[in-house]
């Protein structure tokens, strides 16, 4: 994992072998993100999606282990969570998204983090079961 | 809705039942946006998505009432149109996309709007028969 | 092509029957960037899609002719490769997605483009065969 602090940016790349999830907590602590929005994109080899079902107030994850090509990476940070869905192009070119709960670099993976003002501090939310930033 | 505008930047999150595209023309009117380029996830379960016919200049659309992860809602917005389109997950991770015609969440959204300068007022364009905005 | 350069952005919109690619290369050379980060929506009637095997270290690439809505082109900048990931939406909402090769505009194509200031120069990496920027 390599990173630039700038004024109002981060700039991320990541190597083959790095988990985009542990690096973006890293980054976050490193550089004491307490918000911020980010996108990139990528390559992974393994990687757990979500589906969050709102009944049952819980997320149905499956891991996958091939050759992706990450089309999208979005999300962003708060001090307590890190949100984020991604994108994923297989080898014929059909695609797979959903929530992103972890992932592993097979090639690269470079993303922009855009720090804002506000703290995302997140707050259980009753009506969907979630954890979510309150902006109030 | 909840949202937070920041010098640059406008921090939004959605709450379960809030219609996203009439939101985002809430914020619009109320921050007097003239021009931004926005990106976000979330969850909806009724989207409508749209496909442009360029021959027939004219969009076909469907709506989708299930449950969606939201993989990216990326686009922009004028003071006569905000354009966006739209990925979905869905609960087996396979994808729709298409033109983003309105959506009601389910779960939350959180998006970063980032204003620019420029107007993107838009014009009728002729070879397509769309509204896109003019920088000339 | 139009693109209006801001402070700490540039705006653009690709009209129908321009190169995705070359526009953006023809911005960076004409804007002297020499990193940046952006993302868009658009449509394309032509596009060809790579997915990179990194054990063979080689780009399989397919061109596909049909109305696409793009639903998002996501990349960086640097002053020697443009690197960019698509999604896009065919006309039953089905997705394709993959490493963006380069593609025709059939309606619009609208981006923002965000400079960074860290020189985003490519580096041949042994372990993947890829040449990504180097933070370091």
């Amino acid at each position: 994992m390599e990173y630039v602090e700038e004024t109002d940016r981060i700039v991320v790349r990541l190597a083959r072998g790095d988990r985009v999830m542990e690096s973006l907590e890293t980054i976050r602590d490193e550089c004491e993100v307490t918000g911020a929005f980010f996108f990139g994109i990528g390559a992974v080899d393994e990687v757990t999606l979500g589906h969050y079902d709102v009944g049952e107030q819980d997320y149905k994850e499956r891991t996958f282990e091939e050759d992706f090509e990450v089309t999208g990476l979005l999300g962003n940070i708060g001090p307590d969570k890190i949100h984020a869905h991604i994108q994923l192009g297989r080898r014929d070119f059909s695609t797979l998204s959903g929530h992103f709960a972890g992932g592993r670099v097979s090639g690269t993976f470079e993303l922009i983090v855009v720090p804002v003002a506000t703290e995302l501090v997140h707050q259980y939310d009753e009506p969907t079961g979630l954890d979510v930033f309150d902006l109030e």
